[in-house]
């Protein structure tokens, strides 16, 4: 008997989660030993994250336990952390150990991209995975207990998120509906929390359509949110974020959306990457490693306009699913597909019953907005766990 | 018609909300003019304090509106700042006002005794109001989502109570409490948590049942508590405490609670004090001002053996109501009775389903005990503010 080929993929993410479930669906017994690699024991729902980072939902309604998507017969779950990838060797290097591969899936995720702001990396607060929006909830929670004991602390009640793409403009909704009740609960007046949306672009929501795009604003403008666009962000201190002509806005809390790059071990290992994504071939491969398929925030595709698609949990999605077709095809010699993004429609929220979308042609604003962006993620939650896990994670 | 007389209370504590109750139901119309001065619109019950401060309770069980307590219609309330005490011009200067009296009541309460300890004051909590507490419990959630983005951070995960006495020993029972849920929010091995009691006294609880404070320790030793006895704090810096021989113990968290004296504001004013405590006459007066009250911990009396009776919560409530009585009875030209403090008795919780108490000579351990202790609760609520209360913020 030949040797069983060994596909490992990396991180659990929308790319790698949906790989493997399809591939545990697909493949014959023997026919490959999948390893899927992950930090942490748990999948994460990203588009859920604005939610308990604002402290507006549980992050447990964002986690799903990996053991519970995937069946632990066909595919083996190694909880760890990859340190490097060497595709000439075909070998992943664990924090603890190494893993040889014939084919690899890389779904790591993106990192913050900062494009250079000096202090960002430093005292902003990213939006990112569990442990970082635990960290921003706690964080907000404790400025308003800070704030009782030093009232002349208006910087504590002051919070500043850079960027209003849907991770910014989400998470200022979330956080706009949670200042009432932390106001109530720490005895804060609400009129002294400030709330700053500031983009670089001239508009929120850049690319979206305008009419929506100014619903949304008018929302959260009603929320109390102050937007400044056509803002840049010049530098960000431990005491805020300095803008136009030098001017301080004094914030103990800065959480940056502004950007996403790919995962930075991609160029360490040799990938050619623009900002860590690496630009792949039509079956989502490699151009250097055809063996090496690359998902997610981690690939660089272009619409037939010849502009980069934003890295979005749909897209990612949509990879896993040909990803998995294509690496049974490879193993039975069959013929690779093409990737073809098939635009679903996007929906931003803004909080609670209020959110804008664009489902193919059709506008929709208000709760139908709202309806639909629950909806979405209860068919995520069906996709990865089937009804078990819309009972006991979904919520309308 | 004469002019009526003036009554002001400054400090809605143990001792001034007790006078406020007995005074509305015994004066009569027009005999004299009440008004109460706190800080905040709400009394909050210091024994509870130690709940919300770990967060095994809600801040708003240990608070109740003021204006729930006592009859507008019978007592003014005024919610301010007390700045100064002028005892020869009668006369209280307020944040923002100026009041006038013929009779004043002072329950300001205690402020943190830190025997100056280096640093204590800079870098320590303490357990003394709801604000504080709020601030504690914020505090220590925010260390544990620290901890999982800096993981060597070991000190985040390191909680020092600095005395051993009836605050710190509740406070560190619910900390151990608390800490297997915020490892299990947190994703944190609960071996990492360590808290640590350090007490000067060769003795936790001094002076209490050697058997009981036995028994205590096996407890919370049980839970995870790590007693050090008979050791000093010599030093409390930002990055944990000095003891022993120079000795640093890291840790992001110290709370004190190892001290209590009386309010700055009575020195300050003229009165004769020792640690911000008056000693005051058999009639509960200032001898310097026979028309000044002092009540709680801003009074000195001393037990028939010529020891000082510790500050606590029982014996500044019967200080209220025999403060009321002699008010009452000055201003009707009686004879003024003199307080005699009769001990009901003393429990400690040690957390869920535990204490320990002596009720007369009976001791008491156990589950008995944690009911006693909830007993005493409710009887207090009852006092203040009848069956509406108790079912308002009773628990059993």
């Amino acid at each position: 008997m030949s040797r069983v080929p060994r596909i490992v993929i990396l991180g659990a993410g929308y790319g790698g989660i949906l790989t493997a479930i399809r591939l545990q669906k697909e493949l014959n017994y023997n026919e490959a030993d999948v390893t899927l690699v992950n930090k942490h024991d748990y999948h994460y729902i990203t588009t859920h994250l604005h939610m308990p980072a604002a402290g507006t939902d549980n992050p447990e309604n964002a986690r799903v336990n990996i053991l519970k998507l995937i069946d632990e017969f066909k595919i083996d779950f190694v909880k760890s952390t990859v340190v490097q990838i060497k595709p000439q060797e075909r070998k992943v290097i664990l924090e603890d150990g190494t893993l040889s591969y014939d084919y690899l899936v890389v779904g790591l995720g993106g990192e913050p991209e900062t494009f250079g702001i000096p202090g960002l990396k430093e005292n902003a607060f990213n939006i990112r995975s569990i442990n970082s929006v635990r960290l921003i909830r706690e964080h907000i929670e404790y400025q308003f207990a800070k704030f009782k004991r030093e009232p002349h602390r208006k910087d504590y009640l002051t919070f500043i998120v850079g960027g209003a793409g849907f991770t910014g403009i989400e998470f200022v909704a979330e956080l706009a509906d949670r200042v009432p009740e932390l106001c109530k609960e720490f005895d804060v007046s609400p009129e002294l929390v400030k709330i700053y949306n500031i983009e670089a672009a001239p508009s929120a929501l850049p690319g979206f359509d305008p009419e929506l795009v100014q619903y949304g604003m008018d929302v959260l403008a009603k929320k109390g949110v102050e937007f400044k666009l056509g803002t840049a962000i010049k530098e960000c201190t431990p005491e805020g974020v300095v803008i136009g002509e030098g001017e301080l806005i004094k914030s103990a809390t800065v959480i940056w959306t502004g950007g996403i790059r790919g995962n930075h071990m991609l160029e360490e290992a040799g990938f050619e990457a623009m900002r860590g994504r690496v630009k792949v071939d039509p079956n989502l491969r490699s151009p250097q490693f055809e063996n090496v398929y690359i998902l997610g925030d981690c690939s660089l595709m272009f619409n037939p306009d010849g502009r980069p698609y934003p890295p979005t949990a749909q897209i990612a999605m949509q990879q896993g699913e040909c990803c998995a077709h294509n690496l049974v095809a490879s193993l039975r010699g069959e013929q690779l597909k093409e990737f073809k993004f098939s635009m679903k429609g996007t929906v931003a929220s803004l909080g609670k019953g209020e959110a804008i979308g664009l489902v193919g042609t059709k506008k929709m604003k208000g709760y139908t907005a709202y309806l639909m962006k629950k909806l979405i993620d209860l068919r995520y939650l069906y996709i990865i766990g089937g009804i078990t896990l819309v009972l006991k994670k979904g919520k309308l």
